[in-house]
């Protein structure tokens, strides 16, 4: 999909395609299509970028609240966004020994009662290895910069999942 | 359900309630629940209005673009969200005539080239020789003061899914 396309479509189609690129949150892209036309996919990615930044702090919470836990009662359920769905597997964590599982459960459960949001990490740029210790860690960090870390996991996730639509126009991209 | 059992509840059960209280923005539930404990009904749909009016313009449009056209593409594909379907039944709107539901398909398309967001009314308030009456009227105000209009409408939506969540505890509130 090159840009000529992406700055042709209408609120609906937009909306449609690039709904999920903040997880849950569709308002994000409806709001971002009003700053069409974009010039490229860093350009699309900016504004999407500078929503989440100019929200309040329980607006940002919010956007993390609208992701799902690792490994956790949605994967099991089945009711994972399909993008999360397609995440979570590559990275091995639909496939947890009982004991990898539980171990998480009672982590992503310190970490939500800690902060009061729930664990985002990019997993496409982790492993099902990683994941635990990169929750252990961030557990213990103070909650104004865990914000802060978090939200650059949101925007990771957003960064790939946008170079997923656009393809190979955009692969020269850097992740920042 | 009384307001001691809505303060007691985490974000993840927060938002399965009260995430569609603005249609298809979890986003703004999961903001709210950061402003916990609520008073009453009221003081809970003051913290929703606040954020809405504290976006800017782009994100105030793109809660409107979260909105299914009244009687449109959705509703036939039947991919409505359950409390839209209910609102769109109850006014009539489900079992337009072929030439009625022409008709509003006909002005929804105008309102949405005008406006860049979809015709958004509370249709509860409202019945199927209304919709299009209102529509036509509608389509021919200025720019900002249907945004504020069609935000009024999001309130009233908002407003009155708020009461079926928290029933009889709260039927002594007036619409605003």
């Amino acid at each position: 999909m090159n840009m000529e396309k992406v700055n042709s479509m209408d609120f609906g189609e937009f909306v449609d395609v690039f709904g999920n690129v903040i997880e849950r949150c569709p308002l994000i892209a409806a709001a971002v299509w009003s700053q069409r036309p974009f010039f490229d996919l860093e350009d699309l990615e900016k504004h999407f970028f500078a929503f989440i930044d100019a929200l309040p702090q329980s607006g940002q919470e919010g956007i993390l609240r609208c992701h799902p836990d690792l490994a956790g009662r949605e994967q099991q359920r089945g009711t994972l966004t399909a993008e999360s769905q397609r995440e979570q597997s590559g990275a091995g964590l639909t496939s947890l020994s009982a004991e990898e599982r539980q171990q998480l459960e009672k982590l992503n459960a310190q970490y939500r009662a800690r902060f009061g949001f729930p664990f985002v990490l990019a997993a496409r740029l982790s492993d099902r290895a990683a994941v635990p210790r990169e929750l252990e860690r961030r557990l213990h960090c103070q909650p104004a910069q865990e914000l802060r870390t978090a939200l650059g996991e949101v925007k990771k996730i957003g960064h790939l999942r946008l170079v997923d639509l656009l393809g190979a126009d955009s692969s020269r991209l850097k992740l920042r």
